[in-house]
């Protein structure tokens, strides 16, 4: 398989697809990290409710001019925090899928906890918009075997993983395929003295104009993530408007939800299922001890 | 709220606001670090001193140039140990204002510390210019319920926080909101090898200067924060001139200080008292232990 | 010899000389960092094992568009794991060459265990290509005078050093030097918060085409160094296939691989075999204790 | 003193200075970090090898094409052990001057250690080229008040504190201030993971050249200090070359050594002598303990 060239099928003779995803955190990591004792300090919650207040509204504005829907994944902490959240996200004709309940980090939780957390946040979905959701992406883009097994129990598509730049099929599972190099936080994120300065949105919006025209050049998903609180000041929307202009306008490339593209891709018949990378055993063997 | 995309009521039908801030620090960071005993080595102090021999009449020459008045932020100590700092402010126009007295940093002090050092830095501030100031920021931009209620004791309003980007009122306070991305330090502080190397100011200039397009497009606030030993190097402080020159002279651009947007914004009757983030009590009490 | 600004004798009258090899890590570091007890979370395996997936035929497919012959170095496990990976890269015409068992770095493993490593990849590259390698890189580009020791007694060139920009002889070896500044890793591999964001490919493109340029205009070696799940990724591969276009058609430079360098410089007998950088013994001997 | 707008008065109608400054390192703090226990590996002395087997020669054949003379400071155990490097540096027309015996850091020895390796150095300078060295830079940057008494009871000026932008009389030193922000190192060094990955030459040339007209247009001391290693390479030297060819051709610019710099301004009889940081006494006093 190494040396498969093949091109992804695509609907519809696009030639590629982009999706343009908002991981509305929120309040909802700091929360986590937290949840033994909150400090007195208030800079962080205070920063952090940009979003709620400004940023989030700011960003789906933008949206609305490009006539652009998004997928939205949402902590089940944030929407009963916010009540106004999910409903109008529907309203407004964009996708919601589960992000966890409290923005919970894998390596902080038990197999039960995950599979709780998971039918709390389903649930209160369901109360909220009287829909269930159809897709999850991973608090931080963390996965494990039981999480895949339990998506797969609840028949939910994936978007958390970056084993390939095209959706694919992992132990059963419809993986649609993030990148760390087309999410705001890693380069905008910044909460004080610990964090790295925030790289320039100019820069940035450049890195991914081009990023956006190899991927579609070579036939990619381009799966951008941004966040509420992040990318949802001033000149960060201005590069994304910039950005996502002539992407809706060309008709080469499918502008679509995750949830699109998972239904599309479970329609192939013929592509591979790839199973987790294989650890082989004998890894250090053959070193003497 | 969340769906809010209302824009702010700035006066005279100005479009957007600006305001050149100097968080007059000098020496006052590196006492309080080292207050529990000082090192002999001397290439910081030495470093900081540049501020005050140097970089603060180089940056006010160039706001004289424009006739820009700013808001300086000034610890106690500082002023303490250069008596002519705050009346050669005031002769210059500048609006001088809180910063802490040693900027002894909010986790290292009590409640009642906070309080002493507020009222000692406003009894200083009597005796040197004659006048009560009116407003704080606090050293590294971090509060407590404790300091809001100070603040609001003794009628200051306050510009450390980030919640928005325009005015706003948070219990009750006036909040002239600051943000990471256009200060100074974040991206130029360099004191020795555990720092990060200086980003270039060509780069960090051509930043600021869209982030201000943008900022003014969408009706905000560009809240700019300089230092006076670190923007006093001569590239530093012009590209400040570059970037500051064409907002003063745009008509539709209110450029004014701290005390001046906050007492526009006390006029307001209309705008809504954000409380603190709402910190929910059920983050966890879904998982199971 | 300090003064030494003699130029180095490259074959056919060529000016100057540049090498493009890629170290085909996939999951080996990984392997080896997990030895003593592999994590449940398959969110790093998984972004590696884009390299085997999509990567790496990505960047031969651009090899072959420009007729780029490459060195390849690859760990043991790897070529185990995937057994059509060096059939595959002999067929395509490449060179292929040892990059230890599991990638284990110099640090972890004795003087013997090194050996025994070694032995050990040669005899997996006979049995799966019939051809036994000629040339070593260390993972993480560091060495050992016992190292070298093995090289010499095996007739290994070696491409792990970094004294020198063009090919030189170290205790008897025949190194083709490497360089930290042509390498993707430092720049773009980014696996999750603790790493540095990734840089911008633009940047750091236009970066390499200027080091390509200044590195030939002085008569030296441009040796690039890429890894497969790094710069298999579409705007990297874009930015390769520009850098390199222009190298492989330009008659002045000699595009060739480490092999084709190494048995170029044995056929030079007036080179001088520099000796590893000597150890003044009295470094510190002035110091009273 | 704050409110000092004063220009330095340069000699000859100069309008301002630039002196290109190199701190030959090589070796030397390689062997101070491990004078306690060297591992045996030997990536780390390979790569600082280049400095002296390539990267100083490269340099001042660039020099001399400028006909441009440097200030070289040098640990005298790097003169030790290449004993044709301070005399090439006089017999090219180079300053050269004292920079520690084994790059031995402030805060790892003791006041009479640091006496002890100083009258060493110098007496090697003495022994090797028969001229005693006027001038001393501190390695890594650091001083004491110690180290400022020795300077000025051996007559020696420095070059290693951050002060001022002109040159300026400390405690009867007379310091010919540096900048990190003009230092190679913090953007380029490169020595494995644990370091930040080298910026772009093209960004710190583009910022050098702008930091040049920038401090030129002020009045003040551009003064530049590169490494053997680090800026011997071929893109480095490329992007200095095109920096100080228009600096050394405009006539308003003396280009000079320290050693000139420091001659000039001990000529000057009005200038002030500024003491150390005043360090106030009762920098917490205010505050209950």
């Amino acid at each position: 398989m190494i040396w498969n060239s093949a091109t992804y099928p695509w609907p519809d003779g696009k030639r590629a697809a982009a999706c343009f995803s908002v991981d509305v955190d929120a309040m909802a990591p700091y929360l986590w990290a937290t949840r033994d004792g909150r400090p007195d300090t208030i800079a962080t919650p205070e920063h952090r409710a940009y979003g709620m207040r400004r940023g989030l509204a700011r960003m789906t504005d933008m949206m609305a001019r490009l006539q652009l829907k998004g997928s939205f994944f949402v902590p089940a902490v944030v929407a009963r925090d916010n009540p106004d959240l999910l409903p109008g996200l529907v309203e407004r004709g964009h996708e919601i899928a589960l992000h966890g309940d409290c923005h919970e980090l894998v390596r902080d939780i038990t197999d039960q906890q995950f599979t709780e957390a998971l039918e709390r946040s389903i649930d209160l979905f369901v109360r909220q918009v009287g829909q269930r959701p159809k897709g999850f992406r991973s608090p931080a883009w963390e996965m494990t075997p039981h999480m895949l097994a339990e998506l797969r129990r609840l028949e939910l598509w994936d978007s958390s993983l970056m084993g390939e730049d095209v959706p694919y099929t992992l132990n059963g599972i419809t993986e649609i395929p993030v990148r760390w190099d087309i999410d705001d936080a890693i380069y905008f994120k910044f909460l004080g003295a610990g964090d790295k300065p925030p790289r320039s949105h100019l820069d940035i919006g450049a890195q991914w104009q081009s990023e956006a025209q190899s991927t579609l050049r070579h036939g990619g998903l381009f799966m951008m993530t941004v966040h509420d609180w992040i990318s949802g000041r001033p000149a960060r929307v201005d590069i994304l408007e910039a950005l996502w202009r002539p992407l809706v306008e060309d008709d080469a490339i499918w502008c679509a939800t995750c949830g699109d593209i998972a239904r599309h891709h479970q329609t192939l018949t013929d592509q591979p299922d790839h199973s987790l990378p294989r650890i082989p055993d004998d890894t250090t063997k053959g070193f003497s001890q």
